[in-house]
């Protein structure tokens, strides 16, 4: 048993099938399988490639070669594709489903997809979006773990008159692999994933790009030195680009508003630069260090030093008195 | 003896002082001491609590209470303060210098600071200002370890007729302490630093202090779903306050011109998403990807999934085929 993983006495499901077997499925698949979850696991891909690897790695006890025929005879389906895909799926599927099924997805957008995907499902069906925000910058049926959501949030967003019980039961799911579970609408996950997640990713990206265009800094320049902060931008910047893309363009309103506020603040930011106001730099600074203890006392991160990259003994706050204290 | 680090049969130098034991400095001072890099190590800082915490830790051989006797007799000082307090230490021991030695510095900007510092040294004392570019989000004597250099790479930036031999004299004492080095002038210096480091850590300054600022998203929801990218941003904007406050007031010129190409990259990202240019996206995240390739494989940055903070086991690409293909 895996640690932190508690294998139920009797498979919450009779059969649960994942769309998509990458980074997100397969690890939704190997908690399944470590926590008895189900009594069948399936899963299909689109690519063959992905399919074979998937038998390979014994992801599941079945592996049909479309999505219809893994849909057949499921409690739930959770789409595990880019955003942009996700309609098509449930096109697909929409008719192999038994009446009561539930499907799911783990998409980072939330709105524009149930809009899209509602109109599609017959009656009786029932649909229970959910996003659980964990991840790295790998991707493919190779990447994923069992305990990927180990501690991590999944954001379900129920439509309106979602039925209750499949909303409780989608919420048991997440829970039995590991995660915590937060409800919200859909237009208030997009806003705060925007936030957390989107414009990070888009100005990494950017920074990134940035970099390699230079003419006055070679390539070699930037990578050689990148260990001044350069490197971490650019684990981001190596996520799945289908993914990436597809959240942008789903995600449009809500990824602008905010990108308006960092820029905002980035003039000012500019400003106090040109300008040499040191307090107004001091300042922030300074607040934005409090952000960082709140996020390791939640468990959200490590507070090993440069994430434990660096074989430092990690920090003992007890014994480092003078530890916040400017050296001269 | 640690793992990297080599102890030499002979010290190459009789009596090394390390002005400021915080980060850096005790990270000097502790690979110092495992490869016999002095005879006598030396170190001293202006906030009595430190000096207290350096002499518990046993940094160094002699702590005295001002950096001028710090200074008495050394054959290398290297001043680890923030860059806006180097003149200010440099003006304290210039008196103290004994003839043919070696100032030095490990300031994250060059260029202003050697204008700053050349006028104040005596003659016959030597001025060779380097750069190591590694740290971590931690500060002060208790964040130092002995291998924080190892395979990191250190620049120095040597003014116009320096002495050959002072210049070579430091190169040894950066490699013997794990480091690799590079030569440039101090205003290159500027240039690359401010695109792999000094930028990259003002915008997570402002992402930080952008997304605390927001009324429609709650802290509380900022720090819980912080996983899906924004955490990684917080360590770089949990660096020190001072530090980096003098490194934009000192580095201005060229952190303002590569913030304008930034930001006038990001408007064109902006300006894509807006008109849902798709292939712009993808040929972008595409490209960002083999940056970091290279940098995991010029020993950089570590490979593992995350910065190996899941417990994932590390990616191997052999038997990963598939592993950069979208699942639909």
């Amino acid at each position: 048993m895996i640690d932190g993983l508690k294998r139920l006495d009797a498979p919450l499901f009779g059969r649960v099938a994942v769309i998509g077997p990458g980074l997100i499925g397969s690890s939704i698949l190997r908690a399944a399988r470590e926590t008895h979850l189900a009594e069948t696991l399936v899963t299909s891909d689109a690519n063959p490639d992905v399919r074979r690897r998937a038998l390979e790695l014994d992801l599941a006890d079945e592996v049909p070669e479309t999505s219809a025929e893994a849909a057949i005879g499921a409690d739930v389906v959770i789409i595990c594709v880019p955003v942009g895909a996700i309609a098509t799926v449930v096109a697909d599927i929409a008719g192999s489903l038994k009446p009561g099924a539930i499907v799911s997805d783990v998409g980072s957008v939330k709105a524009g997809v149930v809009d899209k995907v509602l109109p599609l499902l017959p009656a009786g069906v029932h649909f229970v979006p959910a996003h659980p925000v964990a991840g790295t910058e790998y991707s493919g049926p190779d990447a994923g773990f069992p305990t990927l959501f180990l501690n991590r949030w999944s954001i379900i967003t129920p439509p309106d008159g979602a039925d209750d019980e499949a909303v409780a039961r989608i919420a048991s799911l997440w829970e039995t692999i590991g995660a915590n579970v937060e409800f919200m609408t859909a237009t208030h996950h997009d806003l705060v994933l925007a936030i957390t997640s989107h414009v990070p990713h888009l100005i990494a990206y950017n920074i990134v790009g940035t970099a390699a265009d230079l003419e006055q800094v070679t390539q070699s320049e930037v990578i050689k030195f990148s260990a001044g902060g350069f490197r971490d931008f650019t684990r981001i910047a190596a996520s799945d680009p289908t993914m990436w893309r597809d959240v942008f363009l789903n995600n449009k309103e809500a990824v602008l508003e905010m990108l308006g506020r960092f820029n905002e603040d980035l003039a000012a930011l500019a400003r106090a630069i040109r300008w040499e106001d040191g307090d107004k730099l001091f300042e922030l600074f300074t607040r934005t260090r409090a952000i960082r203890r709140n996020i390791i006392e939640l468990g959200q991160e490590t507070s090993a030093p440069d994430f434990g990259r660096t074989g430092a003994a990690p920090i003992n706050p007890e014994a480092a008195p003078v530890q916040e204290t400017a050296s001269v």
